[in-house]
């Protein structure tokens, strides 16, 4: 049995995953790009009504309530499951995409570098 | 060596990198909740800017340069690791939360059934 | 008696009802700039969820149920107040800025300009 | 000649303005509801850039520089335009509905009434 905190998984297996959910359920003519965009950024907003009138929040969410944080954990996993199915219904290999993404962030900002105080 | 399309990565890779990658620069104190949030928010809004005055857009983006596609890839990219790093920062379990999530919505929505027709 | 269609309402006269009403309210601490954005970006997610499943939408929504107009109106109206709140708050005179913002773009796209198959 | 602050500008009146701007350069097959949306939405991404690494930021924006206000002016103007014009084109009263939720929001919410600490 596998310990809490041990758990991984990953993007591919996630895409795969929501293939086959849409898959058996019939709802591929409903997952066109730009409907899943328009539901992601729909769960974006969700995310942003969690955190809209708390003023600044401390990293790891000190004095929130646990039915609280579980909320903000639903929201968050429904923007990365909308993101990964609009990529993969794209043809766009995230996977990929996204290391090469940390590569060229880490030839544009040198360690120490500080881009914030532009 | 690796062949392209082989490469996957998992949440807690992603997560990992990020966090080493802030280390390295210093950034810890711009990653808070609501900045990396609505960092999010702006990356969001990039993906949107590349759909815009498309109308609706195929499945698989035929007849798109691959320019505009290298494009995509990246300002998903950016989506997602703001997305993974805004939850490691609140103490989200993400692929803990992406799971459940995934099981909940197999409970909420059984095989053919059709929630798009409110 | 005005007539339906006839009703019009400024900028400024939004934006001092707003302030009206967060004062009677004792509500002025909760209108900071970036709670006030975040509220947007939370209505802006309700606008999405609205259009989210529809494909392309003809113009003038013809085929949607009123009620289905009406929550539309409800939700453009919620992203209409934040944003002209979070202009006030911010201490920008959006009449102003919108103004010039059409006069800039009068300029920057001269009549039969096509911005959009760039 | 009109001094600076006593500028004001109505909804209709705004409408109006896009409504010309957009036939004098027959952009009107681009200003669908859905591609209308994604550019308001692109805007609010904007304007979320220009407050995602500041921390809370100060009512009034003190210490900003005077360029950053007018920025910040001018992605506003943006998303009010684009909100403006989303609501023409799908037949949606903006004027009155505004009213309307206002109405609705001193009824809902009655003076000294506390929707934040839920």
């Amino acid at each position: 049995m596998e310990e809490e905190g041990m758990e991984d998984i990953s993007l591919k297996e996630l895409a795969k995953k929501l293939d086959e959910f849409a898959k058996a359920r019939d709802w591929q003519n409903y997952h066109t790009p730009r409907n899943l965009l328009l539901a992601m950024v729909g769960e974006v907003g969700e995310v942003s009504e969690i955190f809209q009138w708390r003023g600044e929040v401390e990293k790891g969410l000190a004095n929130w309530e646990e039915s609280e944080k579980e909320h903000l954990g639903e929201e968050l996993s429904d923007v990365l499951l909308y993101l990964i199915r609009l990529a993969d219904i794209c043809g766009i290999d995230l996977p990929h995409a996204a290391t090469k993404k940390l590569l060229k962030n880490a030839i544009k900002y040198p360690p120490n570098s500080n881009p914030f105080s532009s």
